[in-house]
């Protein structure tokens, strides 16, 4: 199973994409799309939606695996977010690809077992189970590994109930 | 000039369509894209992508004018409605259309030169203007009309500086 995980954003979108077979990972390819500030807000979606889409063309995910958005603090930011996060969702859904949607406390558990895990640890813990020598920078493509992880742990849960 | 407006949602995107020269206007055309509650959301808003692009391409406005989305009561309608209102504004720029964004109270204060003007007020304002027999149903449409002629307003009045 290949998962393509996914941090949604407008200036810098995370991507990491694994393979989970066997209960072993291996990594496939992981990065971001940015997009510059100052550029306008339209062209800054098209290039997530362009950017994204060249990843899905040239992995093939089964799955993509992004977090739920909330609310929170900021309330400009998570509008912008979801517009960004509604063309990534529809480039997945244009080329077919499942989308499933966890939120952090999901990730924290599903990857560290422990739904009260700091971001660090979760990041750590990706870094071991991918057998990376470092945790990939920036924070958003780390993220994004984890999501993929959790997609297919909870995955593999459901299919064999364990 | 033809501008197109757009009451961003995702269960019901209302559009119009207005020409605005020698200080009058003409009504092109006016609905609503609608999506049905129980449908995939990712699915929806490929529904609402392709069914504004479809009225894009019909008509060939030269601008599109869209509200400016903020966080208000509902947190959680709220995200989804960004999360649409994101491929309603790539759909724009992939076609090169430019996007223009109102306040509520911009559109108020452009169609019925009051700010506070309740909403009935703006759409009975937008239907004497376009010498429509009725309000457009359902408000969706006839907002999406409000928001096309504040835009033609406010760039004749950009153009004219009056």
């Amino acid at each position: 199973m290949r998962v393509l995980g996914i941090d949604p954003g407008y200036a810098i979108v995370g991507y990491g994409v694994v393979d989970y077979a066997k209960q072993r990972f291996s990594t496939v390819e992981y990065g971001a799309v940015t997009t510059e500030a100052g550029v306008l807000f339209e062209e800054r979606l098209l290039q997530v939606y362009r950017g994204l889409g060249e990843v899905m063309d040239r992995t093939h995910p089964d799955a993509v695996s992004i977090e739920q958005l909330f609310y929170c603090h900021n309330q400009t930011t998570v509008i912008y977010v979801a517009e960004a996060r509604g063309v990534i969702l529809l480039a997945a859904h244009e080329r077919g690809i499942p989308i499933f949607e966890y939120t952090p406390m999901q990730v924290k558990q599903a990857v560290t077992g422990y739904g009260k895990a700091v971001k660090k640890q979760v990041q750590e813990m990706t870094r071991r189970v991918l057998k990376l020598p470092e945790i990939p920078k920036p924070d958003d493509t780390a993220d994004a590994l984890a999501m993929a992880v959790c997609h297919a742990h909870c995955a593999y849960s459901r299919m064999f109930g364990r």
